[in-house]
C-alpha cells in the first residue's frame, strides 16, 4: 500500500512532514486551518492533488469561519491550481449548509479513485521494458491515493512494464531524491537518482523510453506548470523523440488560465537554492502544448482546448 | 587578481584545496607526484588547463621515475586530454635530458598567455548588456591564468559587456553554486546562483543571452565533452536561439579523438549524488558540434576539422 500522506482523525487533520523524509516519519496534527496553511507553505504537504485535499479538510475545520480560512489558504501557494478548486467547491457547499466535513472526504475518496483511473490509462501508453525518466515527485505522497504520475510508474512496474526508473534529483528541495527514490524503494521498483542535469546525457545514450511526470496546472491550451525543469526535460525528449506523458486529475485543468503564460510562477526563497549569495528560485517552470505527447486525466488521455470540464 | 589554484614553491606544488571553497582556503603542499595525483583524483584541483598544469609539475618532482609517475597521473580522470598532453609533452622533454620544472613552468605561463588570448577573442563575441548563462567553474580556478569560459565572462564584464551571470549550481558537487560564485562575488561581477533545471525557464522568458563554458576535450569533429549539464544548456540554447560560446585552450583540443563518441566519459562515485540510494554519476557529457556556435581558443574562434594543431 502506497502511503497517503494525510489522514483526518479525531477531529484534526494529520499531515505527514514531508520535510524531514526519508529520515524521519513525523506527522503534523492539525486542529485549525492556520496549522494546515502553514504546513502547505513550508511543503510539508506538497503535490498539487494533495495540497487540494488538504485545503479541502482545512476548509472543513475552519467552521464558520470560512472565508477567512479560504482567504489564508488560498494565498499560501499560487501555481497548483487543485488549492482555488478545493476554495470554490467548498465554498458552494458551505453556502448550501451542507457538511464540509463529508465533502472534504468525499474529495479524498474522489482523488483516490481519479488516482487508480489515470494509473490505467497511463499504463496503456508504455511498452514493456520501459525506461521511465521521472522528476520532483508525483507518487502517492502527491496526492492522497496512488499518485498522478509517480503512480502511474508504479502501477505500470506492477504491471511488468517498467524495467527502470531514473529519478531526477529535483533542486532545490530534491523532492526527488528524498521522495520519490523513498516511495520507489518501498514499493520494490529498481531505479537510480541522477543529477537533474544527467537527463540529456541518458537520453543521448538512448536510455530513456518516456518521461512521465505530474503537473500543477495545466492551462486552457494544454500548456502544463509543474516543478522547474520539466520545460527542460520537455525539450530533451523532443529533440530525442521520447515521448513525454503529463499525468493529473481534471481538478489540475484550469479553463480560466487561457496559456502558460498566464500561469503564476511561485518564485520561493533563495536560501533553498544557497546561502548567503546572490540567487533565483523559481519554484516551476512552463512547458508549451506542443512539446507535451499525452495529457493523462481520470478521464482518458485529453487534447486541448480544455473549454469546459 | 584572480586566485590561481597552484603554485610552485620550495620545491613543492601547493594546490589550493577546491573541496573546501568556499569555506575554507587551504592549500595542500604536495611533494611527491602521488600526492598530487591524489589531488586531481578527488578533485581539490579540477579544471582542463589547471589539472594538465599540476600534472606538469607533478612530473617535475618525479626525477627519474617519470613513467612510473606518468602512469600513475594518466590514470587518475579520463576525460580531459590535457593529462595526456601534459605527460606527451613532458616525456619528450625528459627523454631530451631538459629540466622538467624549467617545462612545467613554461605550461603554467603559457597557459596564462593562452588564458589571456582567450579571453580577447571571447570578448569580442559578447554584445553590450549581455546575460550569460555559465556552468561549473571555468574561471581562475580551473586553469593557471584568467579562466577559459569564467575567464572570458569577467574579461568582458570589465570592457562593461556583461549586465549579470547565471550561475548554474553545477550538481552534484557544486562547482557553479562554490567556486564560480566565489570568483565572481571577489571580482564583484553581479551574478546570481540558479538551480541546474533552472535554464529552460530562464531562456524561455528572455533572460539570456548568452551561454559560455569551458571544455574537458574537444574531439577531431568538434563535438565537446564539458561538465553533465552542458549538453542540456545547448539544446536549450539551440530551442532559443542562444548562442554557446565553448572557451577553451588548444591543449584541450584533442585531434586524436575522432568524435564525441570516442571520448571516455567519467562515471564517479554515486554517493556524490546521494549517499545510501542506487545512482548513477557520469561527471560529464558530449554536445555535439552541430549545438556549439563558437570554439574558441587562443589562436582565435576555430572551426572542426581539428586535424593536426
Amino acid at each position: 500500500m502506497p502511503t497517503s500522506p494525510l489522514r483526518f482523525a479525531d477531529g484534526a487533520l494529520e499531515l505527514l512532514d514531508q520535510t524531514l523524509l526519508p529520515g524521519e516519519e513525523r506527522w503534523l496534527r492539525c486542529e485549525r486551518p492556520e496549522q494546515v496553511a502553514d504546513a502547505i507553505r513550508r511543503l510539508a504537504v506538497r503535490g498539487a492533488p494533495a495540497i487540494g485535499v488538504a485545503c479541502a479538510y482545512a476548509l472543513a475545520l475552519a467552521g464558520p469561519d470560512f472565508e477567512q480560512a479560504a482567504a489564508l489558504l488560498g494565498s499560501t501557494r499560487p501555481t497548483a491550481v487543485n488549492l482555488r478548486w478545493a476554495i470554490d467547491h467548498g465554498r458552494g457547499v458551505f453556502e448550501s449548509g451542507g457538511s464540509l466535513l463529508e465533502w472534504a472526504r468525499q474529495v479524498e475518496r474522489d482523488q483516490v479513485e481519479a488516482d487508480r483511473r489515470m494509473a490505467e490509462h497511463a499504463t496503456a501508453l508504455l511498452s514493456p521494458g520501459s525506461r521511465i525518466f521521472t522528476h520532483c515527485n508525483s507518487g502517492a505522497l502527491a496526492t492522497a491515493g496512488l499518485g498522478t504520475g509517480g503512480g502511474a510508474i508504479e502501477a505500470a512496474w506492477r504491471a511488468g512494464l517498467v524495467e527502470h526508473v531514473w529519478v531526477g534529483e529535483t533542486r532545490p528541495l530534491l523532492q526527488g531524491a528524498r521522495l520519490t527514490a523513498w516511495e520507489l524503494g518501498r514499493a520494490g521498483v529498481p531505479f537510480q537518482v541522477v543529477t537533474d542535469s544527467s537527463a540529456g546525457a541518458l537520453m543521448a545514450r538512448g536510455l530513456v523510453d518516456a518521461v512521465m511526470v505530474g503537473a500543477d496546472r495545466i492551462a486552457a491550451n494544454g500548456d502544463v506548470a509543474n516543478k522547474i525543469g520539466t520545460y527542460t526535460l520537455a525539450v530533451l525528449a523532443d529533440r530525442h523523440g521520447v515521448p513525454l506523458h503529463v499525468v493529473a486529475p481534471l481538478s489540475t485543468v484550469d479553463p480560466a488560465t487561457p496559456s502558460g503564460a498566464a500561469i503564476p510562477i511561485e518564485e520561493r526563497d533563495p536560501s533553498e537554492v544557497v546561502a548567503g549569495l546572490p540567487a533565483l528560485n523559481y519554484a516551476f517552470d512552463v512547458t508549451p502544448y506542443e512539446l507535451v505527447t499525452s495529457i493523462v486525466t481520470e478521464a482518458g488521455a485529453l487534447s486541448p482546448p480544455f473549454t469546459e470540464l
